[in-house]
């Protein structure tokens, strides 16, 4: 399905929301991916002091005071995941859920990623790595997955990968009790790094080894590089000028995905900066 | 008399607000200088849309969920104009009403200037031009003045002074009526160029001439290189990095003062990373 937007938005935190809402002031055609929940980085945090305007609040107050906002104005989000951004020349092919949906600028707002990439992880990307099991899980019909989860929520996932897969591994990288489908093996163990020849065949970690096909690594954010091959970026962080434009042409970011601090007001802040940008961008070029 | 801050922060529009309270997150002593009613630019907007958070609200109403942030952490603001900043070193001395106080870091948040300097200006100021009434008054007692008004709140300031001067014209340049004391005189004409020898004597309008001891030029802002000697700017915008750093150490900006796009979210994101990079400068020098 091809749709043919001005400008697409990745991700739901403040960052994104704040460049949904101001892409909807200056009237442009935008679709913005993320999740119904917005960010767990609302939903875990106790109290706020430093968001302007709403002294003390918690984490869920402000989620649902975003979410208010969002529907005030008549944005919706398209809950899907997105695991691949191409640059097309002016303009950009985006891979989510399987489905391409195509954009003229691309706001980068998917919060920065926790944790280290393991030894291996990118050598085996797209040949038995996988960050997505929605997109990949049908590849791995009778076959054995492993899942290394750094969020309760991504249970949900390992169910349905355990409909489909022979056998199914569940490692989880957080402390909550693990409630999943009695046919998946739950194991506690720290990966280390993921071998095979042109495959995946195998994970090791700390204390074990697993004989695997696949490997879903279920992490809330993914590398921006990997997201967008030849986007310059600065350690984990995407480089941008102070109109947050990133090194290619047409794509912004803003938010923790573009360095410290990491907080709510400033990727507030640099997300209504990225869709003023984007907006510029896309009326400059109508008129070329 | 000399009080030593580790933050002082210059504008109440969101930019500084939302330093101030950061700073006070930081647990750092700070000083916030601005007025009461936050900023013009807060209580003149008729309906604010891109605020995440506060969907469709007037600046009316946004100025008071701002008061009341600042009231629950028991923020004070010292309602006086800052005049001149001066750099010491490792710290910096601030003149406000003829006051000086001294910190060691500062946030400029004083918005953006509207209309261009004039003619002869910087040439007479410290010379019969000055931006403060209240600092300045006294010594035209007996004398002559003119006043160059962008706001109608400077009426009061008109005020005072004919009560100190022998002589007062007002030149409003906004629209609505004026009403002022009927010493005054008041004039309707576009400023052009200031005149004088060693000290002024002649403003000269499009339509007419002014014999005049004094000028008082009464914009909310200050031109920051005015206001801080030795700052680099770019047009009329302080330079800052990433971290909100100017060129001078331990001098931070925020907010209109910085460049576009003038935009309230912005400027509370900005102010949020300037707050944060004093408080760390600040812990830096106190361990080095
Ligand atoms: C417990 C906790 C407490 C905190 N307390 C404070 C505080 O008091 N004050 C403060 O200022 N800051 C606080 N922070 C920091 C703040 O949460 C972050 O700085 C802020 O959430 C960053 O916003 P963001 O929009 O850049 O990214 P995020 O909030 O991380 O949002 C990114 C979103 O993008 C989605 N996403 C990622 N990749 C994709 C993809 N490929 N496809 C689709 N969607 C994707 C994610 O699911 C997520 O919803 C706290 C953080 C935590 C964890
Ligand atoms: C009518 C109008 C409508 C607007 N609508 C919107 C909108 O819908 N959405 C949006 O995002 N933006 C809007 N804006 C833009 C927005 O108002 C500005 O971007 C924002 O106020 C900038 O904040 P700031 O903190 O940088 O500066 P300002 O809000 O300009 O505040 C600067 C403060 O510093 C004080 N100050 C200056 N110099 C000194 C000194 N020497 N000593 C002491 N105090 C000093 C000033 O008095 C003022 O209180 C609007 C602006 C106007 C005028």
């Amino acid at each position: 399905m091809n749709t043919h937007y001005d400008i697409a938005i990745i991700g739901t935190g403040p960052a994104g929301l704040s460049a949904a809402i101001n892409a909807k002031v200056r009237n442009k055609k935008f679709i913005l991916f993320g999740n119904d929940h917005l960010s767990m980085k609302l939903e875990k945090a106790h109290q706020i002091n430093n968001y302007l305007g709403f002294p003390g609040i918690t984490g869920q107050q402000m989620q649902t005071l975003f979410q208010e906002h969002l529907k005030e104005m008549e944005i919706e989000i398209t809950e899907k995941k997105v695991t691949n951004i191409y640059h097309m020349g002016d303009y950009f092919s985006i891979l989510a859920n399987n489905e391409i949906f195509e954009s003229k600028t691309i706001i980068l707002a998917t919060g920065v990623q926790v944790g280290k990439r393991f030894e291996g992880e990118d050598t085996f990307l797209g040949r038995g790595v996988s960050y997505c099991a929605t997109c990949d899980g049908n590849f791995y019909r009778g076959k054995v997955v492993t899942v290394i989860a750094y969020d309760k929520k991504e249970e949900e996932e390992a169910n349905f990968l355990a409909d489909i897969a022979n056998k199914v591994y569940y490692i989880p990288m957080y402390r909550e009790e693990v409630e999943v489908d009695k046919k998946i093996e739950v194991i506690r163990d720290r990966p280390v790094e993921i071998i095979g020849v042109q495959q995946v065949t195998k994970l090791i970690m700390q204390n074990r080894e697993l004989d695997t096909d696949g490997i879903f690594i279920l992490r809330d954010t993914i590398s921006p590089s990997t997201l967008l091959p030849g986007l310059e970026t600065n350690e984990n962080h995407v480089k941008v000028d102070r109109l947050m434009q990133t090194s290619l042409p047409g794509c912004f970011a803003a938010g923790d995905i573009v360095g410290k601090p990491y907080q709510y007001i400033k990727a507030a802040g640099e997300g209504n900066i990225a869709a003023l940008s984007a907006a510029s961008y896309v009326d400059a070029k109508a008129k070329a």
